[in-house]
């Protein structure tokens, strides 16, 4: 069979993916776009559950937006969604800020303000002092690391900083109490899905650069925070607009085997052996899983490095979906801890949707339940909510789902990839640099908002502009 | 074309795969060995240099041995070599230990012993008893760690030892001059082609406690040293008599797509479409490598995490080779530095060979050399050898030969996988465990010499026993 011809394959179509081949499609390029799974939206992903009030979309990968996303409100725009974050009925919806949210750190339940960013009644002033010291100097910190977004590894201390994990900054650090320590500890997880010693501290201060700062990493709530609003249909709306506009360009179960490279092109080959052949190709997932790809010539030895050194973390996102939201008005639906297996827990309920609250399971707590039945995730993450927000009701949902993104065969965890001590100084230049007609794409090759939904779309359009600009 | 059969599959024709295929044999199963490459050995790999004394054989990857690598031995006695340690007529060959060791510390440069751990008379008295406290210290963490070496994570101590890396033991210890904290930044590198920010410190200790000590591992002398003896044909020899027993099973230009897994058996699928079919597989590669098969079912999450946090280190191994040893009997050829690109240099003069010298760059030296000419390298190493040796007889080889091993596309670097902080406790049971019919060998699944040739035949042996007794 003669293979396929066009002037960029894409493989993957996730958002990043989709947005590249977008791009060029709106530039009057052919594309084809590659899929592994018989699916789009990679590490966005959904399921559709049938109840009484109908059929709901749940999003069990990336969900979240915020304001100052403005590469992926754009394009949401351009999609036809309906962004107006001011209006409830418009097609994001605000997390929910009224009642009160629960702190449940070392074993203590505080009940906050859900708008506050930090429950500011849980901390002695020790702690307070501690945890104002920490946030002065990592801010500091960061605010070094935005001139670098481009180039962390040039950034003023970038060697020092790599040396060291999250958890070394912490032990570097004056804290006066465990709870100051550990505030920080919940938010790696939270963020991440890693455990602090697992990632450099260079790339953690990078990360939170590019998202502006760490507070907005870890708001739920206002405008610009990074969890402050969700898509009423579901990012999986975004991506089946995406897919639509594409058209049958999107091959989905094609994963791919190998990408050639010679003189005035590429030939593409699916495990199936399908061939396909482009002027360029564009890569567009994370560092890790581009490494299943043989390639030929293979690839430069820092690129074989880096995609061995950004291993993703390990995230179970679940929802409970309950007939009513009989936690309104006393409890929001947040909760942020460290003494049950919930990182971090969220409403997610649109009216008139049904009731639901989406709880995270990350890290160490992942890996625990990720050798466990469904009955048994159920039943530990339910018997969680009941501890966290005292009320017995929560352990007996209408339904129950989850995705445990760990056992995922082409995502290999998530959220996102991230870089060890040591991997962002020495191989960092290998994210986004090509190699002769291969471009690299997918959230963690961003510039803004990496590891975001954001960043994915920011990417690809880079990976495109970079294929366009070298010739096609 | 109807599927191959056979008892056990096993993938990769390295040290590791080939001694499990031979222990199956030698039970009376069938195997076949499909390599991925057009030779075997894997990470141990020769190239012949014709000069005008004739051919001459060098070990571009593992190469060595010592009196107390077991396996090893046994295996070299049982394939017909003839392994007497004070037999210099034998096949092994001990490292030269005549002549004056050079210690380039710091730009500093020191003579001593070859013979000596140390170069006493380069540190002043803190620096000694720096040393001597690290020392201790180390050994007594080892010695915990020599009751664990089955089950790492389940030492006293593990999780905190896993929080830290190397680099992370270095800032907590007390030392009191540059040059005792940096022997073993010159110590890491040399051994696992890391730098120490890079590598757990429990994954340092467990390594060490396999080998027996730390001092085994870095010693260039006597009889239980890592590298007191080499093969006098080269590690190839041994793969050679091995592939040679094996005969036509071993497949060689077969990379491996898929395995699939059903009730009775498994089918592995060739990148080229062959199918082959069997009771059961075994995966002898390193853990990063193993997630290039597509697995059907699935990875179970703790062996997709674990492949992608065990990153091969950074090694260029070069030779330079000359008409004469000249460098005798003022230099036995060894020097160990942190000043020159070269971590470590060795003599590998067999008379009535020809004179040569073995020199590692590794870690980010082996980054900054790996992106440039063969010529580059050449003159980059020749003219540290001058540096170091104070010769300029060192700036013209008659021959100059080297490997990158991080642009191996099989390998992905050398010489061994090593794991980063945090990696060991979470993931480390993946590490042998079985998945269904589907068993893990290769030198990082070792109990014993872990990373070493040693390791990888024990490791296939263990593999081969774990199928054997699952039932064929």
């Amino acid at each position: 069979m003669p293979a396929e011809q066009c002037d960029v394959i894409v493989i993957g179509a996730g958002l990043s993916g989709m947005c590249a081949a977008r791009k060029l499609t709106q530039q009057g390029r052919s594309v084809i776009v590659l899929e592994a799974q018989s699916r789009t939206g990679g590490r966005a992903r959904h399921e559709v559950v049938a109840l009484d009030s109908g059929e709901h979309t749940f999003d069990l990968g990336a969900a979240y937006l915020g304001t100052n996303q403005l590469a992926l409100i754009q394009l949401c725009r351009e999609l036809g969604l309906r962004i107006d974050f001011d209006d409830p009925t418009s097609d994001v919806i605000p997390v929910r800020a009224e009642g009160s949210a629960v702190y449940y750190l070392n074993g203590e339940r505080t009940l906050a303000s859900t708008e506050a960013a930090l429950p500011w009644s849980a901390f002695n002033p020790l702690s307070l002092f501690g945890i104002w010291r920490m946030q002065f100097r990592l801010e500091r910190f960061i605010q070094v690391m935005r001139n670098h977004v481009h180039d962390p590894w040039n950034a003023p201390n970038a060697e020092r900083w790599d040396d060291w994990s999250v958890e070394d900054f912490l032990k570097s650090d004056v804290f006066f109490t465990r709870l100051d320590e550990d505030m920080l500890r919940v938010g790696v997880r939270a963020v991440w899905s890693v455990e602090p010693a697992e990632m450099s501290f260079l790339y953690f201060l990078w990360y939170a650069a590019t998202a502006g700062s760490l507070d907005t990493l870890l708001d739920n709530q206002g405008k610009d925070a990074a969890q402050g609003f969700f898509f009423r249909y579901g990012v999986h709306d975004v991506c089946q607009r995406l897919a639509a506009q594409l058209g049958p360009v999107v091959r989905l179960d094609h994963p791919v085997m190998r990408i050639a490279q010679h003189d005035t092109g590429v030939t593409v080959t699916t495990r199936a052996g399908a061939e396909f052949q482009a002027r360029r190709a564009i890569v567009a997932t994370s560092p890790a899983v581009s490494s299943r790809i043989d390639y030929d010539p293979p690839l430069p030895p820092d690129r074989i490095h880096l995609a061995q050194r950004s291993p993703l973390g390990r995230t179970i996102k679940c929802y409970a979906v309950y007939d009513e939201p009989f936690w309104y008005p006393r409890y929001s639906g947040l909760s942020i801890g460290n003494t049950t297996p919930l990182i971090w827990t969220m409403d997610c309920t649109v009216p008139p949707h049904p009731a639901s609250l989406m709880a995270f399971v990350v890290g160490d707590h992942a890996d625990a339940l990720g050798g466990q039945s469904d009955a048994e995730v159920q039943r530990a993450v339910c018997a969680a909510l009941v501890d966290t927000f005292q009320d017995e009701r929560f352990r007996t949902p209408r339904h129950f789902l989850y995705k445990n993104w760990s056992a995922d065969p082409w995502s290999w965890g998530g959220p996102t990839g991230v870089a060890p001590p040591g991997a962002l100084t020495a191989f960092g230049r290998a994210l986004r640099r090509p190699f002769n007609r291969i471009h690299w794409a997918g959230a963690e090759a961003a510039t803004a908002w990496v590891g975001y939904l954001d960043g994915a779309v920011s990417a690809g359009y880079a990976a495109a502009d970079q294929a366009l600009t070298a010739g096609l």
